[in-house]
Parts: structure tokens; sequence; C-alpha cells
């Protein structure tokens, strides 16, 4: 019996870890391009998924940004069913305009896949991000200045989405659509200079000349650790905030800071939920605390990194959109509470301002 | 009367704002290689310090890894005696062949300064590292794998050491000294690609290529917002670490962990003293906490990022040394209480190993 290619059997281990936890009967989408990562990954969970009493379909999104992208998605939905994934789909996608074309296309694309979990009823969505992914992804968002929430880099698992092969290596992908007779399309876009990402690779490649193979795997471990940090310490800020909301009413600068309700500082005596963490954690329930606002003295009193997550978390609660703020934005807002000197609000994306006033703070509705 | 140039100007400021909390009459020495960093600083601080009612002297290290270098030592104490600088000396050092020829002379130098530190009744030593050695080492950090202890960088104040020009780009201490009359020396290590540093000195220009000159400043900018998440868990960490110390004698596995001893968890209701978190937390007064060991299962219920912190926090304090424990290291030890099977001992660096039994960690002595 011929002994199992290494990087097919690399695949197949690292899709057994990654959906483990996943019920019994749980059906699953591979979003697929037809691109070597996505196409390894569409045949892995093919063979493992009926094997693990999981269900697996795939989609194959197309942009209309090429030419022939049609054709090739409806290849790639009839290649899934002659593997054996159903449903085996390929949905087409309007991109918009905004976020410049690799923005615009990855919304798009994210729209689609969540619709089509939607209409199939699917539990997971996989997404086919290599190792090397991961690696320029957190060189792009250490370069951009993106702080610890970008180092974090991509999840494996966040929300309906999963990223099996997140520790696999980008070569392990081609070598085994070569062992198993898979023919990838290559995407143009991955060498057009362009898109940052395509510009960043033979700089990457050169820092791998300089200090060696590792150092994928190096920026990946350590993007792993940065999230471990910041979905910890963003959990804290929730809390904490929750402490700071405002009681309704005025409350004239400095009376509401007494001996007796001193108790949020850096004690963070609760318990927060950290596995519970979804993508979007400040999503309803809290229009009350949105009307009151927060009480500044309590958010002056937490420590820098759970003071300025929780502002985050508030000012994107507030309706601001998370992909406009930028840290200058938050600066502005953070110095109302940390440097306040009486100065005027904080203007935000979308006309949303922040004023702090009676010793509070507030937002103006979008 | 003829505008303060830019670069000058620029230079003080960062120089006032960084020693703007030492206490009137303190005495700080500038270490200075010569090289267009440290030369500026101390030209800055010579004409900063008598202003700010402070004290300044230089001290310059001599390697004698190169020729010449005691003569170039010599010149630069005699231009700070010129420039005002009391105490000015040139102190040589020898340089151990541990750790590389980069490690080596950094400890060498560290050793030497402090020396000189303590000599003099010094009260600060200033360092000259920029915003492009703050990008370099974030960078080098990261494609090492340094985790986000190393992404954080170099610190603008640890213990005695300041480096004030940590925000100023290098472009600025080079136009300095040239608005200065100054003439720095060039260290052709810096050219030298056998030192890793300076490998990555083109591909940074490359990458600035690519993605702008902002990347610098934004590289910097994500040190210091990872610096202060992880100075601000290590403090919870160590105050983690202080509730799961076991109490001495046998501690049968389980037996330990009852209703009325779980207050420990995620709970971290105490008040960790971020600001006074030295570079050495652990150094003394814990030798009975050592002994007795910790209780396997507090440990276990810890949130990840606090866990690992305080696992490290502790084998530091058993006596490894953390130049040479890496993270292979702590993830036999972490693997003790989170994915405990009743395997053997974790071996680390210097012949010492952590074992649990009986529901605890304890370690060997060196």
């Amino acid at each position: 019996m011929a002994r199992l290619p290494p990087a097919v059997a690399r695949l197949r281990a690292a899709v057994r870890h990654g959906l483990a936890d996943l019920p019994e009967g749980s059906l699953m989408l591979v979003a697929c391009s037809g691109g070597p990562d996505s196409l390894a990954l569409a045949d892995t969970v093919a063979f493992c998924a009926p094997r693990m009493g999981l269900r697996a379909g795939l989609v194959s999104v197309d942009h209309g940004l090429q030419e022939g992208s049609a054709a090739r998605a409806a290849d790639v939905a009839a290649w899934a069913r002659e593997a054996g994934l159903d449903p085996a789909a390929a949905v087409t996608v309007a991109v918009g305009a905004d976020g410049g074309p690799e923005g615009a296309a990855r919304e798009a694309r994210y729209a689609a896949l969540d619709a089509a979990a939607e209409r199939y009823g699917a539990d997971a969505i996989l997404l086919g991000h290599t190792r090397d992914d991961q690696a320029e992804t957190v060189l792009l968002a250490l370069v951009r200045g993106a702080g610890p929430r970008g180092i974090a880099g991509m999840r494996a698992v966040r929300g309906r989405y999963r990223r099996p092969l997140l520790g696999i290596a980008r070569d392990d992908t081609h070598l085994a659509c070569a062992d198993r007779g898979l023919e990838p399309w290559a995407d143009p876009h991955n060498a057009d200079p362009r898109f940052l990402r395509s510009a960043l690779r033979p700089v990457l490649d050169s820092l791998v000349g300089v200090l060696g193979e590792d150092l994928v795997a190096n920026l990946a471990r350590t993007a792993a650790l940065v999230g471990e940090d910041t979905d910890y310490l963003d959990a804290l800020a929730l809390a904490a905030l929750d402490e700071c909301r405002a009681v309704s009413g005025p409350d004239p600068e400095g009376a509401g800071v007494g001996p007796d309700r001193e108790g949020v500082g850096v004690g963070l005596g609760t318990k927060p939920d950290v596995g519970g963490l979804g993508a979007e954690p400040m999503a309803a329930g809290l229009s009350a605390g949105r009307t009151a606002g927060l009480d500044a003295k309590r958010v002056a009193a937490l420590p820098t990194p759970i003071r300025t997550r929780a502002l985050r978390a508030w000012v994107l609660d507030s309706g601001v959109n998370g992909a406009e703020l930028n840290h200058r934005h938050l600066a502005a807002v953070d110095a109302l509470v940390a440097d306040w000197r009486g100065q005027g609000p904080a203007f935000l994306p979308g006309g949303i301002e922040i004023r702090r006033s009676d010793g509070r703070l507030t937002a103006s509705a979008p």
C-alpha cells in the first residue's frame, strides 16, 4: 500500500484538529476560489467530513472582477459535486467600490458566504488561509500600525468562520494538490504589485533570505500569542465598560465618584467570558447605556489597555464604522478622559461626535 | 537671530519631555558611542540639563572589538568635557563570547554602564535609540517569534535606563549633528551584513518602498501599544502567581481545591501595581514559595495569557536564565498544568527540572 504523501497527511491532521469540536451532523461549507489553498482544503474536507460524522459542501464565489471568473466558479462547483461535496454552489457577487479593490472584494465575499450559510443552514464556513497568509497579514498589520488587534492576525475560529489550515505552510497545499492530482487555478492578482499583499510577498521572501525559513512560523506563532492577549483584554474591557455606564439624569462633574463608588478602577472583579467573545461583542441591548453615556472619572481610573479598549467598544456601539475608525480618532476620545482640559468634542467618522459634559461622555446620534 | 533648526528643536523637545519627571539635581549619564544618535543625544542633553535643574555626564564605552576604538572613546570623552558634561569618562569592557557578537557586546555594555552609574551615583542612564532602531527591534522580534514581550520592543523607561529619542527619526539625529557642527563616527558594524540588525536594514528600506514612510512610525506605535498590554498582563500574572503558591507540606492531588479555595481563577481581584513593575519583577523574597511550589489546579484555572506569564515569572524566579528560555521550554512547563497526562518533568536550561507531583509544581535546584 502506498504511503500517504506527507503534505496530504499534514492537511488531514490539521482539518481533523480544526473541526473536532463541531457537533455530529454539522454542515460545513468550504469557501473555494479554485486556488491551491482552498482547493486542497476542499479536497481534504471531502475526505475527512464523512469519517468525522460531519457534512460538507462548497461555495465558489465569483467576484466578476476577472475574465472567465464565472466559468471558473462553475468548474469548481462541478468538481465539488464529483468529490461528494453537497451542496456545491457557485455564487456571483457584486463588488462595491469602497475600501479599494482588496477591501471591496473581501467585504462582498464575506457577505456572499454569510448569505450562503443562511440559505443552506450551514454551521461553519471553512476558509483556506495558510500560515503564509497569516505571516503576510501580521506583517502588513504591523507596518500599517494596526496595533495589537491587527498583529493578532486572522483567527482560527471567529464566529462561524474557521481556518483549519492556519498552521499549514503554503507549500503543503501546493504539494497536496499535486499529490492528489488536483489542478488549482493560479490567481493573477497574487502576482499583481498593485495589490499591497502581492507587493509584500517579495519583501517577505527577502526577509526569509535574511532570517531563515522559521520566520513564517514565528510570525504566525506571535500572532496567536498576541491574539490570546488581546482577546482577554477585550473581555476585561467589556466587563469594565459595563461598570462605567453613567446613571441617567445629569451627574455634576465629580459628584458621582465617592468612596462607595470606586469599585471599578483596576479591580476587574468580574469574570469575563473570554470564550464567548464574538466578532461583534457590543451588538445589542445597550441602548440605555448609550443614552446615559459613560462616567468619565470611572473610565479615567481604568488601566490604559483596558480604558482604550472600553472606549473603542463603546464608540463602535455608538454607531461608528469600525473600518473607518483610526488611532487618531481613538486618541481624541481617550483624551476626553485621560487628558481632560475642557476641550471640545472628538469628531468621529459618520459625523458622530463624542463630547464630555457634566462628568459624562456622550455620543451624538449618527 | 537665526531660527533653531527643526531637527535640533525636535530633539530638545523630546529630551525635555523624556526627562521631565526626574527630581531636581538628578545626575544623568549619556551612554555615547560617538555615533550620530548618541552624539546628538549627548549634545542635546548638555544644552537642556542645566536649564532643567539636572546634572549630566557622559560615558563612552570601548568594546575593544575594533581598531582605534579606545582612541575614539577617549575623543568622545574629551568632546564631552568641552561640552560641559561632567563626569566625562571612557570605560573599556571585556566582551564575553556568549550570545554571538551582538549579544555579547550588548551585555558587556550594560554591565559597564551599570557599574559607571554606581561609581558616579547616577540616577539615570540615557540611551540614544531612535524610532528607526525601535522599528528594527520590533521587526526582528516579530520574525524571530519573540512573542508580545518582544514586539513591545525597547521601553522609553526601564529601571534606570531611559531612551528619550525613541520617538525621533534617525534622520533627525543626523541632521542635528550637521546643524550643530558635530562630527559623528560611522560604525562599520552598521553596514556589516554579518550582524542581523544590519542585514535587516535593506529589508526595512524595501518595506518603506512598498508601504511608505509611515511604516517606521507605525511599527514604533504598535510596539508602544503592545508594551502597555504586556506590562499590564505581566502585573496581573504576578498578582495571580502569589495566589497560586502551594502551602508547604504535601498536598495530595486535588485535595487542595475546594469551594473555599477557588477564589483565584480568572477573578484577579487584586490591584496590580503596574507602575512599579521593574525589569526583574521576581527577584527576591520568594524563597518560601519557591520551596513549596505552585498549586497546579489553581494555575490551570487561570486564563491562558495570565497562566503562561505566571509560569514564566515563576520559572525565572526558580533560577532559569531568561536569555536561554525559549517558547518550547515554556510550552513543556505549561503542559504540566494545561495538558496534564501524568507526563515526566520539563527540562529547562541550566539543568533545572520542573515536575508535577501531588498536585504541585516544583523546580529542582539549579
